[in-house]
């Protein structure tokens, strides 16, 4: 039977990186105490604060880290709740926390909040309760609000407006064929964010195989992390290779740039006179001026950021890679733009009225569908609204973001599930496309782990210690005998030994006789499986729930045990033709 | 045991009405054959376009009544499709199919995609599975783009714009102090919003005390309905009462004048002139030029409205009634940024830059506020901004959806869910505030059916077909032997019956020596409570796997049965007081 050892993982995983494969898998119903504790928390700060002061020469984002930080919080913020209030503290309210934190994480790095907790809805959970929709939203708000006052305060603003906003034209936003061409850009970004994340996938089995960098990845991970943003760092030197990619520009004028409402191609050829510094409304410069050209400098960048961004991604640093995603497709997205831009120079109007191309329509199209690509969220169209302050191009950027979610969540799993499969966390995997139709033809009884250790209960204590030593699952069945296996209720490793320890700090004679239920708390059982349930039925039972394992019963006997294990295996095995779906008689 | 007879309530409530509380009921696991029936498809096409020929007058809208339509298309597309692909029918994909025809059926009302999704995801279900997210999105993206691709070939429109765009002000959108006002706004729309559902139910409970009016409502529904629309038709005709309410302007009319940019308290002092016909730019007069005034227009709009919509409520015909409630929230929205801009003329600003209060702003929250206080839905903030085709007032809309929704949660049920009550469907109480903390200490034992029919499995036809007509339940449960009561799994009466009747048509000798398993499919059993799960465990499994029922057993013995009405019952006394939750032990 099946048992994830936490003291693997815990430690070493819980400060580098985004954090929001962890928090899914505790979100899953697995805990990994050591990601939501206070060093955790301290470590995480220091490390963002320093990765995100490299700006963009490193060119790693804060949204994931962002909501580790604010989980961490939040299930402290619960902790003195319950013991303020006296209220009972389970895991489905430690759950409902753990959303809307996530919420308050995403919500706060972009001041946006309906994007806040529609984007942790879809990244973090399989299915969300909508009572807690109000809390969510609520406290998304709440930081919304305090992120944006803040930028007030500091006299940045006048009052609270867009982080990145925009001056697209609102009478005429873009002509009806030009949907057609937002339609290609978004299967354009899910065939790039394939070759992307296949990409990161083979590197990192490459440095993983490489002697070199395996020893420094794993004993030297100092060295390794200097080496790798030295690299970065002379790359995008701005005199060097940079002056190619905009690299004096902050990942916040990036965006600033791409979003711009003008269309480049035009202006070049108008206004030709390069500046000496840089003005804010210059800034498009770094890309129009660059050596070769506008689209010379987007394809450099498309390029070379590809080899960066994947090697970024290896540097054992707390650090997020959804910004960086998102500057990715909005680079790509402003290249189609001024492309179209270029052989549309006076727009596509069919009725002779002149609606030029917009460009900066293109890259808010890109960003969305490529970031959505590559996490399989919908949500990122709202987020560009929510960021430039304009909605008029909705349909548009709906459409390029659902095609591209289209196109990439049929090629692979998303960016967080794939780092989840790679850390070898416990996690259910979807029963998508042709497993969703044969998953019905496939019975418990065919995949259940039948070797299951049960204790019965009124055994004496020797024998209950043998079979504790014998077998380690996490949870126990417990029958009424050996022979007759009625489950009666099952009961976690962890109790038990510390049942064990009690019965042996008293005296030992007055309970060598009383069964398992006198000295231990046995957990009644509300679900299980039949045998002849179906894969489908399991699948969903373990997506609801939450649960980690389920034993199968037939008229009350304890026939096996399914995990997590045995689910992801009879799902791959239905995917690969292993196993073949029967035809169900009852249809 | 508690069985729900359908015949009693289809047929009857099958057109009239919006329908979204049937379908709720029907998301929640309930059969309501009728009201998915082509019939019923027909039958609300014809009375709604009939409703919507009314205009203004009658003040009733579609929302409801395009999710029913679309419902109805949705079952008959997947029941096609189940037979073209010959894929496996179930209820899980019924659900799929339900919940996108619900998003797809907002989303075309309003051209508003994502909005479709959310509202429809708030308004109908308890949970909502991430995986139906992509299919819900692309089919309300296809129906809102067809829609107002529909209106660009009218010739209405040169090209895809929102519904109801707006023209307020980007640069500096509304100062902070404002925000103030606007959560302002949002309580009074919380409250407004109990007073209004309580004054409906008591006119609903008053007409059907009053014998005429009782009489009326379920012999002669024509003359009720006749009646009914002549006192609206009377009260609002223009040269009458009607001047006070704009009644010459349609439902679009009116909300393309409450949203307005300008402030109409500065426009009328300026240019007092008033036009003879009705321009397009003009139209705000029928407020502004209304005799005793704008202030006066609005409120008497306020309160003759409310009685209006409360009696237009009661006509049983097809109709929506969300875009009522819309309309009177941007009344009410615009009176409060009318008078706030009468209070302070020069806007408020704090450091000498005049920026004016606009009170279509206000307009727009108060539509947003007001309808998601009645729905309890808060994507009714993402409405506004999709129909307005801005997403400035992001924050301060948000604000004001949150705490009408704050108030409103705590006061009352939904709309829906009070229709659902008064119409008697079964329906799964929230477990909110008081009773979350307390259905912990509450177990099942203590309010579990202990008078459940048990079928043995190896009882002889004639005892079956005896329990069969003594005990009227929707689901048996089957027992290996009457004495030792382990459950074996669970029998439809529906089906048993069927299995009767095929017995009857078959040789009976060969049969009558087999046992129930042999002559009939025996359903195993998945979930199942304990008598020591608590009453929360039993919510929360009602909840995600939208159950009816589920059977309670002891070491495999079954004790009980739990159904929806035992689960209502142990939650009104909870919060009635009539049973204490005890404290638990394992905390």
């Amino acid at each position: 039977m099946w048992h994830f050892d936490l003291s693997k993982f815990s430690k070493r995983l819980a400060v580098s990186g985004s954090g929001i494969p962890e928090l899914k898998t505790i979100l899953g119903g697995v805990v990994l105490q050591e990601h939501l504790s206070l060093r955790t928390f301290f470590a995480k700060s220091v490390g963002l604060t320093c990765v995100l002061s490299c700006g963009s020469t490193i060119f790693l984002g804060k949204v994931g880290p962002f909501v580790h930080i604010s989980s961490i919080l939040a299930t402290f913020l619960g902790r003195i709740m319950a013991r303020l209030g006296g209220t009972h503290e389970d895991m489905s309210r430690q759950y409902e926390m753990l959303v809307a934190a996530a919420a308050v994480g995403v919500g706060c790095c972009f001041g946006a909040p309906v994007t806040g907790v529609l984007f942790s809805i879809e990244v973090m959970s399989t299915h969300f309760a909508v009572r807690d929709y109000w809390r969510g939203f609520f406290s998304a708000s709440c930081g919304a609000l305090i992120f944006r006052l803040l930028a007030v305060s500091d006299s940045q603003q006048e009052t609270i407006t867009a982080l990145f906003k925009t001056n697209f034209r609102i009478d005429f936003p873009y002509d009806l064929p030009e949907l057609l061409f937002f339609a290609f850009l978004g299967l354009i970004c899910g065939l790039v964010s394939w070759a992307c994340l296949q990409s990161q996938q083979k590197f990192i089995l490459l440095i993983k195989r490489i002697p070199l960098t395996s020893c420094l990845l794993t004993k030297q991970k100092t060295v390794y992390s200097a080496l790798a943003a030295f690299l970065l760092a002379t790359t995008t030197y701005p005199k060097g290779l940079g002056c190619l990619l905009a690299a004096r520009l902050s990942m916040k004028e990036l965006l600033n740039t791409l979003f711009d409402h003008q269309t480049w191609g035009l202006l070049s050829v108008n206004n030709s006179t390069t500046m000496g510094g840089l003005q804010p409304d210059d800034l498009w410069r770094e890309w129009g001026d660059a050596p070769g050209g506008m689209y010379a400098a987007f394809t450099a960048f498309l390029t070379i950021k590809f080899l960066l961004l994947i090697i970024a991604m290896t540097i054992p640093v707390p650090a997020g890679y959804f910004m960086p995603m998102f500057i990715y497709g909005a680079v790509l997205g402003r290249l189609v733009g001024e492309l179209l831009a270029l052989a549309f120079p006076a727009g596509i109007s069919t009725e002779g009225m002149a609606a030029y191309i917009t460009p900066g329509a293109y890259a808010l199209a890109g960003a969305a569908a490529f970031s959505g690509a590559i996490t399989h969220t919908i949500s990122t169209a709202m987020l560009v609204f929510e960021l430039t302050g304009q909605i008029t191009h909705i349909l548009p950027v709906l459409i390029a973001v659902l095609l591209a979610n289209g196109v990439s969540q049929r090629l692979q799993p998303s960016f967080y599930d794939s780092a989840i499969i790679m850390k070898k966390l416990p996690f259910l995997p979807r029963l998508g496309g042709k497993g969703h139709n044969g998953a019905h033809g496939i019975l418990v009884e065919y995949f259940m782990d039948k070797d299951v250790v049960p204790l019965p209960s009124g055994a004496s204590q020797a024998q209950l210690n043998q079979l504790f030593c014998s077998a380690r699952c996490s949870v126990y069945p417990v029958v009424n005998s050996a022979e007759n296996l009625m489950l009666v209720g099952s009961v976690k490793r962890k109790e038990l030994a510390e049942c064990f320890i009690r019965l042996h700090k008293q005296k030992p004679e007055s309970l060598t006789s009383s069964g398992l239920s006198d000295w231990c708390h046995i957990e009644p059982i509300t679900a299980q499986l039949s045998p002849k349930s179906s894969l489908y039925q399991a699948h969903r039972m373990f997506e609801l729930l939450g649960l980690q394992q389920l034993f199968v019963t037939s008229s009350g006997q304890l026939r096996g045990v399914v995990t997590l294990r045995e689910l992801r295996k009879a799902i791959e095995d239905l995917a690969n033709g292993v196993i073949i779906p029967y035809v169900h008689i009852h249809s």
